[in-house]
């Protein structure tokens, strides 16, 4: 039976200019899983009126939202280097004296999968009730190939799941060094050989469809990551890179070179490696949870405007620099702190961020697609972009069926 | 039937140094709707062990949260305002032209109690289920003496249910000029008494417990509210008072004059208008979703403590300058961009908050308080202060009965 959507529906983008198609009233038919129809709702065909169907009455509907870039398969908290960060310590600092990832590493190392599996899927259901549909989640708290392996067995398992949002795996391969690494340079290149040797056998076993490397001045060199890139497109993955957080080491241009799906963070980034990205079709990943974290400026948004990004929003989601499990919050942040028009942030976290997964059908409503698709319990998608701090989110299907329902709080 | 609460319990203040007591492992011990015993897990009496009860585990259990500035009362959306505001536009600018507090006046007006009292009450759920149990709301959106009537009418109604927050009620007396105030001297003159009027007639109807004026530049003088504290405490009602939010113009010192019991926003405030305050007891409640809304400096919080002025942290929730209904959501940022401790940010959402409120039995876990209390799925306090942006509360209670229930996401 067919279900008929009604309220101020926002499509997706209407040009390339980053604006808005938006029907209002408008009307969305989802059957069977998908985008049946959508168009203005006096326009709705009489062949669906005529249909027994459900009809939902919402404020607003939208796409379902997109979350491109997380780290949500971790355990364990780090809330003591939070407050350690507010007192002004840096991050780099707190992670030289073995907080930090390596924390998260210690963390991982003490779970099974199925206890990351159980601290991924709780923190997806939030995720949901959030209006979040597809989520990036990447590893990199194993940090050691069996304990990467592990992690992203616990994201497969979790991905498996029809009632949560669906899930895009990433091999965070490079990501920060294992005590073991530490020691001299030959450790250090172990380390990286290592992770590099992985690909091959994570793309084998269906574990992966990214991989990803942390390029920046106290992480990774572009000429570490290079090689993990071409082992990545060797074995058909996609490339996506964490890049110029802290400095401009090469990683936009490195980015550019490797075709990578998207380059992230980018608070440091030059107009140079930012038109190199541009040239090449890279993704910009505009990360504003993090930023506030770490009490950092704003990344140079005019720049990438000029340069013609793509702009996506994501929430960073990890235990040290971005405590969060919300996408609208860093829509919110987006806004109010990077200064992206409403356009911007909603295209950013839900067209744009799914072609950055490679995911050519999600992120907008349009006849076929897969209903991944949220009615808000707010009348614009203006007031998305406020900083609610709660869960505005009615109902959210994936695929058509629903993956969180809010309790009918006024009753 | 006693309830055992096991887990890291946070009891409240430790002592008048902004310290918390904790007990870990703690427990605590519901009956009959208040706390019964309280202190270190070893120590729990063998009489509660032996009897029967029910017994829940959480990794973090604190007093119930308490929001002491909202406009929660609100109906309508002003999204647009935001949108304005996020491309520079002043809020008294956005006031000017008939936005702002005006546009919420005007919603009221086409709404009947039951809507109003119906946003409320959902507003209020979402409320709970981030971890508040008691929300102080203010009226101010009616403006004319009616419609202020009717905004309280609808706070009332929600008051009474037992399955929300607990209630505060505030007369917000003096927030704006309604349309026909604005024309000259004499009809703003009749407009502030005409409010000073009702608080009689409010405060016989049981319809507040406090009185509240916007002392600023653009909003009220010092004169003008002064006659309203005389009222209010003629009435046997308490005061608070909006004051310093984007001028100096004396608030704090009338403030200090009226024994009022709190002054709240304080961005603007002075040396010498905080030392008045703290030397007349009135609480400093800091509103730090609104300042990062209006893209402000923060107030001068090392000047609030050399004072020794108690800091209440509150969301400030309204349709124009805080669209948020989070007051964890203003904690993490208390933390972020104000500076304030975690031990300060806590008491400020509990204990201090109760202070201010006139509710001294609220707000600490002690024994034979009423059991407003938090189970958090968060391992320790200073994880509270993280921007989430979604519920982590396992199970809120309210005089020992449960206002939220996460449901049980991992399943």
């Amino acid at each position: 039976m067919p279900t008929i959507f009604t309220g101020r529906v926002v499509a997706g983008p209407r040009d390339e200019r980053a604006a808005l198609l938006v029907f209002d009233p408008g009307a969305v038919v989802v059957e069977a899983g998908r985008v049946a129809w959508i168009g203005p709702r006096e326009a709705l065909p009489s062949t669906w009126a005529r249909e027994a169907f459900a009809r939902i009455d919402a404020p607003l509907v939208t796409a379902g939202l997109v979350d491109a870039h997380t780290h949500a398969a971790w355990v364990g908290s780090r809330h003591e280097e939070y407050v350690m960060k507010l007192r002004g310590e840096g991050y780099e600092a707190i992670a030289a004296r073995g907080g930090g990832i390596a924390a998260s590493m210690r963390a991982v190392e003490q779970a099974s999968v199925e206890s990351i599996a159980d601290a991924l899927a709780a923190r997806l259901a939030r995720m949901a009730s959030l209006g979040v549909t597809t989520v990036e989640v990447k590893s990199g708290y194993g940090l050691r190939a069996a304990l990467e392996r592990r992690q992203l067995e616990a994201i497969a398992r979790v991905s498996a799941r029809a009632d949560r949002p669906r899930v895009v795996a990433t091999y965070l391969a490079l990501h920060a060094l294992p005590p073991e690494a530490r020691g001299s340079d030959a450790a250090r290149a172990a380390h990286v050989a290592a992770a590099i040797a992985l690909v091959a056998e994570l793309a084998r076993a269906g574990l992966a469809s990214f991989v990803d490397a942390y390029v920046d001045r106290n992480a990774f060199s572009v000429d570490e990551a290079r090689p993990l890139g071409d082992a990545a497109r060797a074995a058909g993955l996609g490339v996506r890179l964490h890049i110029g957080q802290f400095a401009d080491v090469g990683g936009a241009e490195l980015a550019a070179a490797l075709g990578a799906a998207s380059g992230d963070h980018l608070e440091s980034t030059s107009r140079a490696g930012l038109d190199a990205m541009a040239r090449a079709n890279v993704a910009a990943t505009l990360l504003p949870l993090a930023s506030f974290v770490l009490g950092q400026a704003p990344p140079d948004v005019a720049a990438m405007r000029a340069a013609g990004l793509r702009l996506v929003v994501a929430s960073d989601a990890n235990p040290g620099t971005a405590p969060s499990e919300s996408l609208p919050l860093a829509m919110a942040f987006a806004a109010r702190l990077y200064g992206l028009s409403t356009a911007e942030v909603i295209l950013g976290a839900t067209r744009n961020a799914a072609l950055a997964l490679g995911l050519p059908d999600r992120g907008q409503l349009v006849v076929g697609a897969p209903a991944d698709l949220v009615a808000w319990d707010l009348p614009h998608e203006e007031a998305l972009l406020q900083p609610w701090g709660v869960s505005r989110a009615r109902l959210v299907l994936r695929d058509g069926a629903p993956i969180h329902e809010a309790s009918r709080v006024d009753a």
